[in-house]
């Protein structure tokens, strides 16, 4: 057991899959001066099967006792690197309870769980730091946390998801269907077999209430959050929006005004041209603004062995050095205010409606009428795709900025008229300062 | 002197600037819980001139007196936002051996004497801060030192000249030529009445040495970084970069191979398209490349009060939090290794070259034949811009990658050459995976 010799800050893993092997790899073999220098030691690695060959982990220190790992007292960071909510939340409560600092991945637990966990941290006073639970590599966290400490932050607005980034890049690219990208995807390793986490936007807003609660101290949770997730999206639709300057990316976005806070992810056209529209395939962005910087873009991979190791890592390197320090920590859960949090009734936003009507004189004139009535003003209109057999054509309608809630009136409103066929779909537009609202 | 009862940790100012003036007011007046919360006294700002209008600064905090602030026992933090290499230098340095820690946005301090001052530093165990002197508010050295320490650093790319860039940008964008649109800087206050520090690329090369010391832990000196400003660019080389797919920007480049480390700064041009390309106006962008986390981009403000305040204060709080928490600091002046430094005679890249050539029949053969003597691969060559009265064309001419100092050699014979009437520029390229060699 000569591995456990090594390193004065004992480290136990939770998990030696992808990103736990990539770590667990890294700490017995570090490659620069800064991880050998922290003095880490790898204690032990929990895994569900031990009769998994683990390349590059010595099998002396594979266990499948979670509880003993937990309970060691050579071990003074845990680092959680399962994924999923259970076990791996209470496996995450019982390591802070026994004063041990936890460094996860885990976004899931952290939005659902976040304030119980930090609140436990806070009383142990050891570090629960969760880096890699938002944009993989990119450090996002600790640039909200540490460097932008002094701005009042007012948006967020990010790419953070890359599985339905890469879906709807190669629904761009190669024109495409929904299903046959996600079928790519799958293949290509970037979605899951089960991809309804990523697809219908819920790993988005995980990590949303992550940056929202660090950003205003709050406690934002996912079922606070305006969630829609790309399956509605098809490939005409990405056609039409590129006619129209945009493309279509599925967007996380938070902001704060006098009322509250609002956070939403849902697919959305941008602008061709604004930085956010050239973020492609599996590749994250985030953008911040804040009234002392201005905005502060960042972007690098979201996922994979490496960008998660190198987060996962530096958390550990951080907690090391604390440690080291011998210093008294000052672990804040943070001062929680009781801001508002808004839905998005009064979100004011410009439109695209994709709709099957009718190929017929007044038909544009009945359509028109609905829109009025709710006071909303339509910027464009363009007819495409007529199947001449059947006398319907695609309209594609973009609004100028309305309220949300008008928005879902005229839609009721359109599904009645007998005129339209189908409602095809509606997608907000973000539009970076070319026009208003958000 | 009610001011300085406020707040247990004592802050002491050097300059009252744009830059100081904005953390003085953000410190007095605090916007965000961040920033009341950390304890933050200002005790005294030291300014040339005590008669001048300080709006915002209660007069009774004013004073001419650097050296007894430096001694002042209710200070713990000294900010240096004066700039230039002295005074601030000696105050930086006896602040220092006060046993105060140091805040300082100075890169021309830190690039020409970091290893002095870092060293005292670590004698003293305090801390000496500098975020604010690379990329104003985007938290580069933070994500740097903090975040990417598990990642070996192959590659730094960055824009972090927000004047040249400016020029650059608009040069581009309205045919102007340098002079104008270094002019059109200079009244717009993003260019200095003296700018030969933007201009003839010296700030960049300050703060790619910082760069390059956090990145290999190596001491980079100004002397040592291959420097070219952006004085000889003329708004046709825009021109032609444009119509072969470039654009042109000052790039600060680290790389680091078997060999050493090589430092650069100097224009380029950059495909149009790739992220740095989009770069523009005062805008700065940094480009790390590690081993784990792949390609990291951060992009925003690279100076102004805001941002760099931004940054000023982040680095206060870090201290502050440190104090708070009683640790004992363990300031690492990083283990210096001793890695060669290499020059840009071996460097490969792809050149860009336009010459004044006779407009006659048998001069591309005698051009040619100097490139092919040092095997220098010609990719293409295109006549433009005919001076009929004086029949001379612009040649402009794309190599295939080549060496440095063949580069050189050929250059030297081109001068000779009967056909050329004058050489008017070499641009290297970076070509961001689209060619070889770096």
């Amino acid at each position: 057991m000569s591995s456990e010799l090594n390193g004065s800050i004992g480290i136990g893993l939770l998990g030696a899959g992808v990103v736990g092997g990539e770590v667990a790899r890294t700490i017995l073999n570090p490659s620069v001066s800064g991880v050998r220098d922290s003095g880490l030691g790898l204690r032990r690695v929990f895994v569900r099967d031990t009769g998994k060959q683990r390349p590059g982990i010595p099998p002396d220190l594979i266990t499948d006792d979670a509880e003993s790992m937990l309970s060691d007292s050579s071990i003074a960071v845990i680092v959680e690197a399962m994924g999923g909510e259970e076990p791996a939340r209470t496996y995450i409560a019982s390591a802070l309870r026994s004063g041990k600092h936890v460094v996860t991945a885990n976004k899931e637990v952290l939005a659902k769980h976040g304030d119980e966990l930090l609140g436990i941290a806070d009383v142990r006073n050891v570090h629960l730091s969760y880096e890699a639970s938002v944009g993989g590599g990119i450090p996002v966290l600790a640039v909200l946390q540490d460097c932008l400490g002094a701005n009042r932050i007012d948006t967020i607005r990010a790419i953070i998801n890359g599985t339905t980034n890469y879906i709807l890049t190669s629904m761009e690219e190669s024109g495409a269907s929904f299903q046959d990208a996600l079928a790519e995807a799958q293949t290509e390793g970037f979605a899951e077999a089960n991809p309804k986490d990523d697809i219908d936007g819920y790993d988005a807003v995980y990590k949303l209430c992550i940056l929202a609660r660090l950003a205003w101290q709050v406690p934002v949770y996912p079922s606070s959050v305006y969630r829609e997730g790309i399956g509605r999206i098809e490939s005409k639709d990405l056609r039409y929006a590129r006619e129209l300057g945009f493309k279509v990316k599925l967007l996380a976005i938070g902001t704060v005004n006098a009322f509250g806070i609002r956070c939403r992810v849902h697919p959305a056209l941008v602008p061709a041209g604004v930085p956010i529209s050239n973020v492609n395939g599996v590749m994250n962005a985030v953008e911040f603004n804040g009234d002392l910087v201005g905005p502060l873009w960042l972007q690098g991979r979201g996922a994979g062995a490496g960008p998660t190791a190198s987060a996962v890592l530096a958390d550990i390197m951080r907690v090391a050095r604390h440690i080291e320090s011998g210093a008294v920590l000052r672990v804040r859960a943070g001062e929680v205010r009781r801001q508002r949090i808004l839905n998005t009734d009064r979100l004011r936003v410009r439109f695209y409606i994709r709709l099957s009507a009718l190929d017929r004189s007044g038909v544009l004139a009945k359509i028109a009428a609905v829109f009025g009535e709710r006071k909303i003003s339509i910027a464009s209109v363009i007819q495409k795709d007529l199947d001449d057999s059947q006398g319907i054509a695609d309209l594609v309608v973009m609004t100028h900025p309305a309220q949300e809630s008008s928005m879902r009136e005229a839609w009721k409103q359109l599904r009645d008229l007998d005129v339209v066929s189908k409602l095809d779909n509606v997608i907000r537009v973000e539009d970076y300062g070319c026009g208003t609202g958000r």
